[in-house]
């Protein structure tokens, strides 16, 4: 396989974006990587998006992109695995790059949710629908399990919850493209109305528009591009159960634990080499399960991570300094992509009031559903 | 790269297929394609499939299918290019193995179009929704002009039309898995009753439900599987512009031109030397659009194609030997596999009464929308 570098990053602001239109966000966040890069051509490129087809009526996004970037003619395809559908896009660009099938790849991810659409019908359609939707359970609820069984099995608090939310505004506020650029008390969080017990409306992501892209080449090559290009060490992508039923503990997320256990194995490190990470936060719950899955804390004992500083900036191993999904916002598709541009920002030392200090390991988590999907990538800034 | 080889197929019958679930019928042909083979795990799958979240409310297929196969775990991503979603999902699955990521990989296609929903509406979502659907055309409208175009600038005829139809479903009279097992004459197509002149019912392929899957693994390891691997020399893909309206020549699918000189390079061979094809004739002018722009014939000739036998079984270059989308029926996802193991089984010399003699090299293309993306693939007996 040949070495693959990330060497240009561009994405929209997040957040209610009604003057745009999915192609209009596509456009600026893929013209904004080419130029970050240089790079006035592209061989391939991925675009990762939930539901264009539920959201606003329109699928066949490869080509549809490929056009409006002024790229006609270029390899161009859709991915989707619901919330992970950005990261999967990175991988399959990864993949086409060490293959050496292609040198140039854009690997995109798009969401337009706030269009008209029931987001949180189509957002359950990621769920199983004949043994979940069916009876009328939609995400909230799904995660609001989770968060239970979690608080009965190994004491976490509602507090605990909390301060997920309280750490990643603290962090979002300092970012320039968060869909929420304010801090929250804990206090606030947890008198926030309640959307699924104990999850409260501070317990989750918003509903978001934006779009985020990276162009991605051979190591060998990166140097045309970039001074500081961002090494991809590892992609690992792994299922799970589809629905929440059939698993043997709901509070653990398998395909998070085995998509990190095939990442940490193929870039040659374990869990405390990683000096920052962007990790699946749709729900407060939803950190302190990967947290613990990915090996950052014993499992179990995610709960008190983020109001004892130890995920915070600063802390051991700083999480979501981006603002997590939870203040940057969530434009599903998107996302997996967002995260890897927090990661690419902070390897360069580019990441402003959020850098964190000597970071050169970095890792992205990006999850699908409830967990039945998850992508981690792990980087290296050269 | 590595050399990639595939080593088992298996599909369901393509139909109305009232009592099968979408993941009834990817299980029947998934689980078809690793017995095929022998096989009894997977590093990876690809699903492709246009919308499972407009036509039966369920997004995230890959997970849901890895599960439902017993096979919770595996890296499975869903991949989407509208009707060429199958196609695309092959090259995902030729360039994970041939980047040396995965050894066993399938590809999988998969449609459930009948069960409930707007079937004509959905599928317009892979035309432009702003420029094209937004003012009321759908594709039979589309290739209806396409049609026009032709025939106003080669002098192709709707007899030219009829007989693409009439080859076809001579073909898929052949074929046990066809959804349509019988033939027509030119002048029951000439007579059927009008979708968008000069497009006819007996022009346009059916609504259909269906799943096709094959095995892909290094070449190197085939033997392990099969004693008549089948290699995949080449995979191009390409994208046109979305609007009709866009194009130079509504006439000639770019895209399609594209894809096959793509795959024909790295083939290194030309289209002479292809012995058989399946070609996306989801009307029958694509088939003639699509013959033209892979080169089997010349541009502008290929209306008298069929009815002169030229790409009829026993002719020149055979194409739609399996009955072709129009015969044996466009479960839009799975219709690229399903072309693929037509190709399989020719190859190997498994095609019963449809067998061309001495097939060695077999080629594929399969197309979205009205031409907006294609993808083609290069098949050799070894």
């Amino acid at each position: 396989m040949r070495e693959v570098a990330i060497v240009g990053a561009g994405m929209t602001r997040f957040g209610e974006l009604w003057k745009y239109s999915l192609r209009d966000m596509f456009v600026e966040a893929a013209s904004g990587a080419l130029h970050d890069a240089g790079a006035d051509r592209l061989d391939s490129m991925y675009v990762g998006c939930m539901s264009g087809g539920q959201f606003v009526g329109q699928e066949h996004l490869g080509p549809l992109m490929a056009d409006h970037l002024g790229m006609t003619g270029v390899a161009a395809v859709h991915v989707e695995s619901a919330c992970a559908s950005g990261g999967v896009a990175l991988r399959q660009a990864f993949m086409e790059v060490a293959s050496g099938m292609s040198d140039l790849v854009l690997a995109a991810g798009i969401e337009k949710m706030n269009d008209g659409a029931d987001v949180t019908n189509v957002l359950a359609t990621a769920a199983d629908q004949e043994t979940e939707v069916y009876y009328g359970i939609t995400f909230p609820g799904l995660y609001a399990m989770i968060a239970r069984a979690h608080m009965q099995q190994y004491g976490t608090t509602e507090e605990d919850l909390a301060w997920v939310a309280v750490k990643n505004h603290k962090h979002g506020a300092m970012n320039e493209k968060a869909q929420f650029r304010r801090e929250v008390t804990a206090e606030e969080v947890m008198s926030s109305s309640m959307v699924s017990e104990p999850l409260r409306l501070l317990h989750c992501s918003p509903v978001t528009d934006g779009a985020a892209a990276v162009l991605v080449c051979p190591l060998e090559m990166a140097k045309q591009f970039t001074d500081r290009p961002v090494k991809i060490l590892a992609s690992g992508l792994a299922t799970g159960s589809m629905a929440l039923a059939d698993r043997e503990d709901p509070a653990v997320l398998d395909s998070v634990q085995k998509s990190g256990e095939r990442a940490y194995e193929m870039a040659g490190i374990g869990p405390r080499d990683v000096n920052v990470a962007e990790v699946h936060d749709c729900f407060t719950i939803a950190e302190i399960c990967c947290t613990e899955a990915l090996g950052f804390v014993e499992k179990g004992k995610g709960g008190p991570a983020a109001k004892e500083g130890f995920t915070a900036l600063g802390g051991c191993i700083p999480v979501n300094t981006s603002g997590g999904l939870k203040s940057k916002g969530h434009p599903v598709g998107a996302t997996g992509i967002a995260q890897t541009i927090e990661i690419f920002r902070q390897l360069r030392g580019e990441a402003g009031a959020r850098q964190v200090e000597n970071a050169r390991i970095g890792l992205t988590q990006n999850m699908g559903g409830s967990g039945a999907s998850s992508v981690v990538h792990i980087f290296e800034g050269v």
